[in-house]
């Protein structure tokens, strides 16, 4: 299994390589993405070796290979059917994401158990009925749910995706979600990021203080 | 520095608490907040030993206590006002989140460039113009700006922030964003954490095929 921090940073390198190649570069370094990102150069090489891609001796990388490399290797080379449920502000503004599609996946429907929200089209995908959830599952074979309900209500859906043959859940539910072995739960909450800034900002300020000793 | 690892799941003790304080929990040992959350045991204590809290030989922790150092060490004890840049669906979905209040934050104004978005209110916040920005993080000593704005203005629009005095930085735009040090940039990037979700559903697959060999 690749670490996290790895597909995490070989995200970034796709992100900066696609800037890149719109630039017309052709090829590209290690050390070029470790400074332009800020890091270390032998972390760099280490993550994209991951892919299985070799660099030249003195160019590095040809650009658009490594995009194509790493794109593939973060299976976002093809667009996944996924489902979301939870049609409300956060639901909605990831209906309006676009480019989800660039990255592998592409919501098809949504669905509220809110009767104001279900019928209506949100960025030309539909809210459907809750209870209509498993049996589309089933029927069009979607392997990825989004979860972007409430906090209670967010195990229930995973449990429903679960049984109907979702294999990877999506999750904005400020909550953990319980799921056999075998399911991809990806926490994409949040407030767990926030409590990186918020934490690292005091850590700072107590170094200040500590350094005006 | 707290390993970012330990931050987050931090924070997904305090979910956990929050939750089992209001189901009338008293006391909690580390083997019930592992068990819950599928974690190992003297991970959840080294964790929690972050904080300087100290446990009881059997009942663990007192469950109120354990919350609120927590939430200090999290630096959420007390809420910093915030600046949104970007009032497009993901700021406006930013904005309807209520509950940003008891993560240590609270969004006082939302600022951008087009005129279509400027003057309205979201959620009882108003978007201002962006040329706004800098005058109000001086005389409102700001001191944390979100970007959600399209990757092409993310930089320009953090530099402006960094100049007026923001130290932290919540960072939704799908690019990198290059600050002095003594800056903290947390990336909220959704496709980073997709990448996870993506790559674990294609390792499943790959394990699944090897064990069928």
């Amino acid at each position: 299994m690749t670490p996290e921090p790895t597909i995490r940073r070989l995200a970034k390198y796709l992100e900066l390589l696609k800037n890149e190649i719109a630039n017309g570069v052709e090829d590209i370094s290690t050390t070029t993405i470790a400074n332009y990102l800020e890091l270390d150069p032998t972390q760099v090489r280490k993550d994209i070796e991951y892919t299985g891609i070799i660099g030249k001796p003195k160019t590095g990388y040809n650009a658009k290979e490594l995009y194509s490399e790493i794109k593939k290797y973060l299976n976002w080379d093809n667009v996944k059917d996924a489902f979301l449920v939870g049609a409300g502000h956060l639901g909605s503004a990831l209906l309006h994401y676009d480019n989800l599609k660039e990255y592998g996946i592409q919501i098809v429907a949504a669905f509220d158990v809110d009767r104001k929200k279900i019928g209506r089209k949100l960025n030309e995908v539909e809210v459907l009925p809750l209870d209509k959830l498993q049996n589309l599952i089933k029927r069009m074979e979607v392997k990825i749910g989004i979860i972007a309900t409430p906090a209670d209500a967010a195990q229930e859906v995973a449990n429903l995706m679960i049984e109907a043959g979702i294999e990877g859940i999506w999750n904005f539910a400020p909550i953990h979600i319980s799921a056999p072995e075998h399911i991809i739960i990806e926490n994409a909450q949040l407030t767990l990021s926030l409590a990186v800034l918020t934490r690292r900002m005091i850590e700072n300020k107590i170094e200040k203080t500590t350094m005006g000793d």
